[in-house]
């Protein structure tokens, strides 16, 4: 069911409410909400917002290179592909722009990325519907990539993700001697080892520090 | 700080995340996911969102009688206010639209209704900024009213609210013999009597019912 | 499997775990933080709780009249049942000791009390297994009661334990001019409208009271 | 203010209850629903619960090499202490006894055990008054330990207490090419990239581990 058909025959703030639900994490009581919070505000506000609504995919561009959103750019590539700053020898691969955004924030990593833009769920028959296998081996050919880092959650789909692409890179470029690698596994800011699983505890001795 | 100003200089991105955090409830993080989900969209959906945007406020009016927002109307008053088939002599006073949707909800009350548009935090020193007095005022001196229900919520602000306005009807309508009530305390559904409080268990059992 | 059995084999601080967990609202962590919280304790707070243990039950008497629990009486019946101050016309009737004590504290009602001892779960076939049946007929017969007030949880099992022991003293005592109410209906303390349900604001309207 | 004093003239249920209320974790409420828990077990329930808080400190040791609560032992020290499997040149520091199982149960240890008795809050004065200085020395100073793994909470204490303890070793013990280290940081299980702080994720990459 889309939310076009549904909403045929309704009225605005029903129909406006529909779409709200369609957002990620909202109920039916908060959409409601969210309607009448833009009744109370000036006309000026709303057609602001549906200048944003018809203007941020004209200003966005997905690049064809990491396929992660970006704005402001000429070309077909983003800034971050592009930057000879960056490590262009290291790859990451991630699930979603959010996970790009975590990355970037902690300001730590300097080379480039690839967003699949999903991940694939365990039992899952067509992964190659959920992320982008094919732009990612383009990706990988074109590169000149000593590393590739698969950057998903600590989760069982992010696991069963990164094992997915690692074994679907190691079966495309066999004999590459390209390094494949997964993040630390360790005690995570705020840990306490009391509520910790064994995995998260053999991970975090497996990889003690010196200090 | 207006979202109008500080957003001048940026993106779209930024901009509509900065406008999705003003909606209630939203934090920057939910803001952000809003936008990556807008952006996965197709531009139909985009778009229609924006016409919606744009045409609640245009078929939304307020009723200039009971405060309430309506759409589909013509004239000034709302249908509620206007039907014959309501008790034009019963007025309930409420606190926001999605109180009144409660109650009409109910299906247990015929009267007419009244949107005071807010409540009245305790020690407020303007308290006719908060809430429509005067409206209040005119629609009382306009109607035939018997009785006035108070239908605030229960709790401080709530009653403050009630009190003041209790207060303000009767000190300005000092001799008309109008009824003026609150909604009933006691048990709300799901209530424990292990966890009530006093007030609650007062009141529960000063409005015990024969069965 | 009680815990009597389970834990013959195990040492001392896995049985104590194991009691632990069969505490209220427990789980096999907070079970396991106690024992090691009395490990940490003087040995003779531990003895002063072993002597607690052993002693409640020997300071406690259950009334054999209202059927709560009790401590330093004498006789067979409790101060408040004795009380000449509390009203002997009005029973209240609740499921434990602890919906008791909560009313006490309201400091509202001045009549005596019988506890039932639980509440009858819908579509249970045995309920004299589940409520004091026989001990409140007896209690009824030799009381005068002009009221019975049925004070249970505003819950599906609480208002069907309600309705059973309306009808149950009903068929019992036909012609006794006998009133029995329940508990008001309403909002309790800290309800909002925009979350209450249909049923809570028809009884608030129904019981709505004139200030 | 000790529970002792503090419950000198109150009856038996009080009593229990304000033990109950020292228990980690237990408030007013849960502490009385206990104590009418207790009321309507069996004497014998009470009798064994009695006897268990006698006993378990009778059964119970401290062991005098590693500190942590042990039973069922001869002499002064625990199984694992002298466990001539277990590798002596390895000691792991944690806070408490729970800490410790946490470990054990993930199966990856083999060294011995320091159990300091607590974390050294931020800023405090007293740190010997807060964890076990004195017997560390004396641990250390006795075994032949090539690495100490501080194996604290990944918060703010956790840290703190990780700091405080290894510069305590550095001064104490500075030439003796004791190794130091402290767990892993990283992802723990579940931790989710999008959700992450900066610390993680640096951690996470720089304990990236190829696969």
């Amino acid at each position: 069911m889309t939310s076009e058909n549904s909403t045929k025959a309704m009225d605005p703030i029903s129909k406006l409410t529909e779409y709200f639900r369609e957002f990620p994490g909202i109920g039916p009581r908060q959409a409601r909400r969210f309607v009448y919070f833009l009744l109370t505000r000036p006309s000026s506000y709303l057609e602001e917002m549906a200048r944003l609504f018809l203007s941020i995919k004209q200003n966005i561009k997905i690049c064809q290179s990491c396929f992660r959103f970006y704005q402001n750019g000429n070309g077909l590539v983003c800034p971050i592909c592009t930057d000879p700053g960056r490590d262009q020898s290291q790859l990451m691969i991630v699930s979603r722009d959010v996970d790009f955004e975590a990355i970037e924030k902690s300001k730590f990593y300097s080379g480039v990325y690839f967003i699949l833009g999903g991940t694939i769920p365990i039992l899952d028959k067509e992964p190659e519907k959920k992320v982008r296998l094919n732009e990612l081996l383009i990706r990988i050919k074109k590169g000149q990539f000593k590393e590739i880092i698969l950057s998903l959650n600590a989760n069982a789909e992010g696991e069963h993700t990164a094992d997915f692409i690692r074994d679907y890179i190691k079966e495309k470029f066999p004999d590459t001697g390209l390094s494949i690698s997964i993040l630390g596994r360790g005690l995570s800011t705020g840990t306490e080892l009391e509520y910790s699983d064994s995995d998260t505890i053999k991970n975090a001795l497996k990889n003690r520090e010196r200090v």
